[in-house]
């Protein structure tokens, strides 16, 4: 399992880590966790998909836009600590901005977890799916995630 | 200190595991944590406690709410590791639907907690607790449970 | 890095750890990782900030209510493992009560890292943000700290 070949097998690069939009950074390792701060569906520092799920924007584009946030997220754990040592996702939160009757939160969040599965094949991750009132900059999606890594013991076996 | 017994002196037997809701898995373990996937209060498959508190549900449907979806996330950890390999809960998250001027989600809450501390006698949670626009499904109540579970070194002591 | 000598530089003392709301505990350790429950701003047992920011409370007071937040946060730690033990905050949840279309939930939460960053001078945080509809008590801000704590092997270095 390599993230890196596993990217490329898909013609895919990563975006830049999003700057961060305060006092904080965007990831914090302690032994083989890798805690990385709530992404956003973040181009090239412009928030996209603005707007709720349910009636300013469609399901498809929520997972596009959660796809979008997790590749931000997977960025910033590649500028911590190095795709290579990315072991799998323990742990995928996803927060939507949506309509107070919207019901199909497990089909936009799988627009971010389908994708991890293919860039961390085999190794599944567990899932947390929340509706929301209002997501920062107005955005439809907030990811985080809690990434295993490869301690310096795993990389020497 | 043992989950079985307490659960067997409930006279109390868990349900299956939910089938996931989407492209991830009930639990995943790093270390002495059992992550497990936000748990609804599902039945045989089917979404109970639609609605939200406040004006559809009552507190107290809540309360069993909060305590199916907490059954549901130990019956994940039972098949994750296995029930004697669970040493407490790290952490439970309750999120609720209610309306917007509901206040006493503390008290809805506790419908887990409080079966959660009969079950590990003696081993108390941390517990986050919040007010939700929609969840999945529609449901009153999602659970987020981090478990502390015994590593093999534990168990030969 | 002592964050006891940051606080008394800043002038600052702690307030008690409030009352758990419920059937739960201020705070778990396990390993190097202390979880500690969701925080509100009380003050001498009495919620603050109550209401939602948008309309019935501003920025800056938002800020103040997540500040109040975080020291109750960092008075749970000091009292499940002393100061002296606190390394760092792994990450920072800031949960706030908005209107719809509030979309400055950054800057409130700025209100805690900026605060956190001071009293643990250099060592910089992970963060989630998210609007709510409803948080217990009716408060404003609701804050979820993982701090990092030295275990005895760190301390005898």
């Amino acid at each position: 399992m390599n993230v890196e070949t596993n990217l490329n097998h898909f013609q895919q690069s990563l975006p830049q880590t999003p700057q961060p939009l305060g006092a904080y950074v965007p990831a914090v390792q302690v032994g083989d966790l890798l805690f990385v701060s709530g992404m956003l569906p973040m181009q090239n520092g412009v928030a996209q998909f603005v707007g709720r799920i349910g009636d300013d924007l469609t399901i498809e584009q929520g997972r596009e836009a959660a796809l979008l946030a997790a590749r931000n997220a997977l960025a910033a754990a590649r500028d911590a600590v190095g795709l290579n040592r990315l072991i799998g996702v323990v742990r995928l939160g996803v927060h939507m901005s949506c309509t107070p009757d919207f019901q199909k939160q497990a089909a936009v969040a799988d627009g971010a977890s389908e994708w991890l599965n293919h860039v961390f094949k085999g190794q599944r991750h567990t899932r947390l799916v929340f509706g929301s009132h209002s997501l920062p900059a107005g955005v439809a999606v907030e990811i985080e995630i809690i990434f295993r890594i490869a301690t310096d013991e795993h990389l020497h076996i």
